[in-house]
């Protein structure tokens, strides 16, 4: 029996300042959790529970679909991740260290090659496949922006798992084995979800798809389809692509736009001084140039330029992804002053690409299709051109899906309108291939006795985000309300009365009696405390079912709360066990 | 069901190449752990069963003592072990390592500084204690020397747990408590242990024991008294200081000793130059002098004499105990090059001291009494003096125990001989005291209103390292030999039919019926496998039962095999279930 008279926990009135997220505020005001470390949280009793029930579905349903489990060290030699590059290309977002003998070490971030290798040291044939191997285990990395408590940590616990096939079919089956078992998973913790198409990143590998749980506060931004079953990470939307343009178009003419710094002046002008014949201009007429470096893991830079139409926003999210592994930014003060070409604000494709004399890579969007024509930068200042035509007038190095994709923009699968919405990703299944294995050298032998390299699949689960998840999904503004299933107890049992009175004793009768059928039980047996704090705590710690246990009794009654439904409902102190057990035991 | 067919193992013939002691190549060839870094060990299936029995032993035992677990990272800001000086104290043994900001981190040893800092946080009266918290973790050690598998790593698991209490003899209590809970845990593992007291070392604080496990490849030496209860570390062993010599000694005289390179050439000479009258000379009446360096965790380093009998051999591991958190070792060429005074053979105590010229600190061990009179080095080649007696004709900075213990030595408690053997730690208890409380200011407010510091307990079991140890009690040449409470099965059936016969069916419907029962079954169906393999694989894993369903079942039997005893019989198939499952249930 956990007594609130003796469990280590305080909660807490006031808010946490560092906390932005509800699942942070409140997991850390009910003592759940508390920070240790930038992005390292400490794991308090209550919290330590939950963790742990939630780690118990993951395993019992990763050992029912015959997945096993094993545990690698997180301090892991450099040379097996210099193998595949990832010691480079995970860059700052590695811990790098040495030991006392100066050799590298790294913490690990995810284990493919560990895995990798652990499966070429014991296996040879395909007679040993498929196998789908796991571990439950504590994660490293290095963020940028630890944030939202444990939504974005540094040190996180995580379920990553590894099958092992033969081919592609193989695969797919093991792919799909994994994706279903997320669905039992997911469906078990109470955590709605949508899996999505995703980029796969720096992982390399093709299918790829992740568990987003639709909450406000989650990093992601993912679409979904009103029409058809379509629906990825934002970052994966392929925008179908037009057809090519066939209209002919006048030829371009250089004009003066003195005091045009936007777009909307630019279109303004436009419509003032050179008024089309056919509808007036607008900014989706414009291409805008957006000026990034890149920043590649071992270091080196490079200069890219980027046309979106002026009407849409570039989302530099979707373009990282598609840059992965290099780290992306705007180009500053001084990479402008390095490039005399580029004249900001006024910048054209006229002088860009790799064959052009600045030699600097452009891109565009796939909106700006072959064959269409724009009004853009001179590369002189207060200077456009308009009826600049791609592929007669300029040319681009090639597409990358650059624009945000907006509430309303057409389905790529059936032009229907997408939605938009923002989650947390909670888990990811991913179509690795043979990247590892090739690189590691983990091939078995065949039917006809060929060697033939090992295909993978990698599938996570974040295990201590989950439970912020979670915690997101179930609480109100006075505190949490947990699924039963991960609850830290069954039932909070509250006695309002002192040491040693009827209340008291019958409280601790009842919590003895729920506790010898096998539930769970917290009790509030705290002397000396007043029953509003009780009740505000037992509000905030969220045990789905409360069981009051005060004045009432008088009168023979104690009063049953549902935090989930809110309601209170007087029941005979004799019925109250049968009936805490039975909703203990519905599950609900 | 654990299906040989399936399970992620692979048994090996022979010893892995660098192991050493039985339990690293066991586990290796029966394919519970695999190699993955320097010190680092991959846990396969059937090891990470043993090791969550193992760990449910300990957090069961821990949580019916009151001890309430907790989780901390393992990643840790500098800033709170610089305040302990433990960031310094412990020296290479820290993996030590900088975020992307550039910030000071380490990976956990031990968490007194953080569990004393979230009391400190959470509890700030003397009605919240006592209080004891722990931990089941991953642990981090820059070992020099990681060796012998799992016993000596550099990433383990730990059960770590501390007690806080308002005075010290509240601390007594949960010193008490959990020494008793240590006692249960290892006898539900089945893991002999002698309790021996213990140096407390770099953690400071007063009492201290060590749980060891008496097996000849453990690091540890320890005593026991043939007669009284004593028994201790050798480390921790203080002998009785003999009685001041009242004796009086001639006059100290120099003498030349040519071609004396050790001590017996050096009795030699006395005894046929300079004859004493009373009986010859012997060993035990020369004084060594041992010339070391010691090298403080901050890089400072001294030079520092240690002057024994010169019948006894020194023990650098309890010198070593004495001057933690120094390093120490036996001074190189180059440290004797800048100590002109010492001319090495020839050592003696005339010219050391901290107030004598060389200002080298001199420290005897106990035997050296004051008034005892020695034949040492005169400091000149080839020459020795005679009878210079301590206090008279030399002084020293202390004492030190310095000489190796050795069996028969008198018991310090009641001069009975004492035994001597070796061992591994298994389990430490301490008594801290209030040293991390008073560098973190974890105090609280007594009965009287007023802040007391709060006094601590720390206790630590190596999970993993139980799991060697137990496998080095539970082995013989040819395999492990798990306590049932620990096995990675109850059972494990061998089935030596081949797909779809008779036997392989019996096999399969007993094994189904052992499920049903709540046993955990191991099945060898592997098909193609002959049976001399399969019996030596059901040796080698160490499941303490196995039956075999093999060709006997013509006759109507099967057989039972004893993996501890080694016996066989041959039983009824119709009986094979109910005997099994009482086997299990016995717990033998």
């Amino acid at each position: 029996m956990l007594r609130l008279s003796k469990l280590f926990v305080r909660t807490l009135r006031d808010d946490p300042s560092d906390a932005e997220v509800p699942s942070h505020r409140l997991l850390v005001r009910a003592g759940y959790i508390r920070r240790a470390a930038p992005g390292g949280y400490t794991w308090l009793p209550l919290g330590w529970r939950v963790l742990r029930k939630v780690e118990d579905i993951v395993r019992q349903e990763m050992d029912a679909m015959g997945a096993q489990e094993v545990h690698f060290p997180a301090l892991l030699p450099r040379d097996v991740y210099e193998a595949t590059g990832r010691w480079t290309e995970y860059g700052d977002n590695l811990f790098r260290l040495k030991d006392r003998k100066g050799a590298d070490f790294l913490l690990g971030p995810t284990h493919e090659e560990m895995f990798t290798l652990l499966v070429k040291d014991m296996y040879s044939s395909y007679k040993d496949l498929p196998v789908s191997l796991y571990q439950i285990q504590t994660k490293y990395r290095d963020e940028a922006r630890p944030r939202a408590g444990l939504l974005r940590g540094r040190e996180f616990l995580m379920k990553d798992s590894y099958s092992f096939d033969i081919d592609d079919d193989a695969l797919a089956v093991s792919y799909a084995q994994h994706r279903d078992a997320y669905e039992r998973i997911f469906a078990r913790l109470q955590l709605p979800y949508v899996i999505v198409k995703a980029m796969s990143g720096a992982m390399g590998g093709s299918m790829s798809e992740e568990f987003l749980a639709p909450i406000e506060v989650g990093e992601d931004t993912f679409v979904r389809c009103s029409a058809c079953d379509y629906s990825a990470n934002t970052e994966a939307v392929t925008t179908s692509s037009p057809a090519a343009d066939s209209n002919t178009y006048d030829a371009s003419s250089t004009i003066a736009t003195p005091n045009c710094p936007t777009i909307a002046t630019l279109v303004d002008l436009l419509n003032a001084n050179h008024p089309r014949t056919d509808r007036s201009w607008e900014a989706h007429d414009t291409l805008k140039n957006v000026v990034l470096r890149l920043r590649q893991p071992d270091g080196s830079t490079e200069t890219l330029v980027i046309g979106v139409p002026g009407d849409r926003e570039v989302d530099m999210k979707r373009i990282e992804a598609q840059l992965s592994p290099a780290e992306v930014e705007p180009l500053d003060e001084e990479g402008f002053a390095q490039h005399r070409t580029l004249i900001r604000g006024y910048i054209g494709p006229q002088v860009l690409g790799t064959t052009s004399t600045s030699g600097i890579r452009y891109l565009v969007d796939p909106s700006v299709v072959h064959g269409s024509a724009w009004v853009t930068g001179a590369n002189t200042k207060d200077t456009h051109v308009i009826h600049l035509v791609h592929g007669r007038d300029f040319t681009a190095d090639g597409t990358i899906e650059a624009v945000e994709v907006a509430a309303g923009d057409p389905c790529p699968n059936c032009s229907a309108p997408l939605e938009i919405a923002r989650g947390i990703e909670i888990g990811h299944v991913f179509q690795l291939g043979r990247k590892y294995a090739d690189k590691l050298g983990l091939t078995v032998l065949d039917h006809n006795g060929k060697q033939v390299v090992v295909t993978m699949g990698s599938y996570g689960i974040g295990v201590s985000r989950a439970v912020a998840s979670i915690a997101e999904v179930f609480h109100d503004d006075i505190g949490l309300k947990w699924p039963r299933a991960i609850a830290p107890a069954d039932v909070h049992v509250v006695v309002t009365g002192k040491n040693g009175d009827d209340i008291t004793i019958a409280g601790e009768k009842i919590a003895v009696e729920l506790e010898a059928q096998g539930l769970d039980v917290l009790i509030d047996d705290r002397n000396g405390v007043s029953p509003g704090v009780k009740f505000k705590d037992a509000e905030l710690i969220g045990i789905p079912t409360i069981l009051v246990v005060g004045k009432s009794l008088a009168e023979g009654n104690v009063e049953l709360r549902d935090r989930h439904t809110g309601t209170n409902e007087a029941i005979p102190v004799a019925d109250a066990v049968t009936r805490v057990v039975a909703l203990a035991r519905s599950g609900q």
